[in-house]
């Protein structure tokens, strides 16, 4: 028995998935966040994400914002950096950083005994400019993260908290929402770089694909 | 109130993660499978996977011996390819390529009326050596895998098929498992670059952490 495929022109796939997306939402969800939802279940095929994903009050008016100011991607992962649209980002002015696997940053963890992605945040701290952080994988990089807004070191235009995993991944985006910061965070224990550039590429098209 | 964090050491955290996996496994799994199946669910935290996974029979020693032979990997995602380990598979002599940014594969695509995955999959057919595909995110990779398979045009070491997604994903996936080829497929939607990253680095791994 062969398997069916579905006839489609190349160019019709991805509306296609929204459109199944739309129709399979287990319940509605808020209209201006829905573009953001719905690419991370397209990224995933992970319905749970519309329960999970939670956002700071007027987060989108000022994700947006900063990305038309030119706001800097800083993410903990090389596979996030590979899947933010860079080209688009690069159109408002912003690049896409990623410090983890810098000889400097695997030293000064060494030395410190914490982790690279906790290093690669310090690293990142006084970049210029609307900054974005983007972590997919390291909690320890949303707990530094939360150390360094508490301290006044930096004053993000939005955190993106979506590690995943078992070792104080949940408490670590509970970090988040508890500080005074935009936050789109996928509370629990799932999210991944993924996750992570799907939410970076939703905010990036909402400003227009072209 | 403040999210409690668990003190743990960085070097700590990787096994301690697996341990809650296994503690948590929804039930017995394939003793010389695990490491894949664990490297997985630590990947996406989706337990999911457990069920999901399927294999070929005898694909963990042909895969192994492909890998100590030099196998290269081929990937359709810019993603998957910077989440392999390439430093480790390179001691064995294998490397990571990913076509699908080629200038020639867009012109193919267009020209054609495919995709740029399956122009992509075209490209990698000449490539020298034993052969692993990693397909985290194109049905039409895999489609493309499954009809080059059956012309006798390539005869692949190991088809890792796990794209995620809504369009002839889980069809796609069927089509390899009717192939005569050794594979690993995530039935259903669920897939992604994080699992084809994480299937690629969970073999090499078994050869040997350093």
């Amino acid at each position: 028995m062969k398997a069916k495929l579905e006839r489609i022109a190349p160019m019709d796939i991805e509306s296609r998935s929204f459109e199944i997306i739309t129709n399979e939402l287990p319940h509605e969800i808020d209209g201006s966040l829905a573009p953001i939802i719905k690419r991370v279940i397209h990224a995933t095929a992970d319905f749970e994400f519309a329960d999970t994903l939670c956002f700071s009050e007027g987060v989108l008016e000022k994700a947006l914002e900063a990305i038309k100011n030119g706001a800097s991607i800083i993410t903990d992962t090389t596979m996030a950096k590979a899947g933010i649209n860079k080209r688009l980002l690069k159109n408002y002015g912003g690049e896409v950083y990623c410090f983890i696997g810098d000889e400097d940053v695997a030293q000064a963890a060494l030395k410190n005994g914490t982790t690279r992605a906790v290093e690669s945040m310090e690293k990142a701290a006084p970049l210029k400019g609307p900054l974005i952080f983007a972590i997919g994988n390291a909690p320890t990089a949303l707990v530094k993260l939360h150390e360094m807004i508490e301290q006044g070191r930096i004053n993000p235009a939005l955190v993106i908290g979506v590690p995943v995993g078992f070792v104080n991944v949940v408490q670590s985006k509970e970090l988040i929402m508890e500080a005074d910061v935009p936050y789109i965070i996928a509370r629990g224990r799932k999210g991944g770089s993924n996750v992570a550039a799907a939410i970076c590429n939703a905010l990036i098209y909402m400003l227009g694909r072209e």
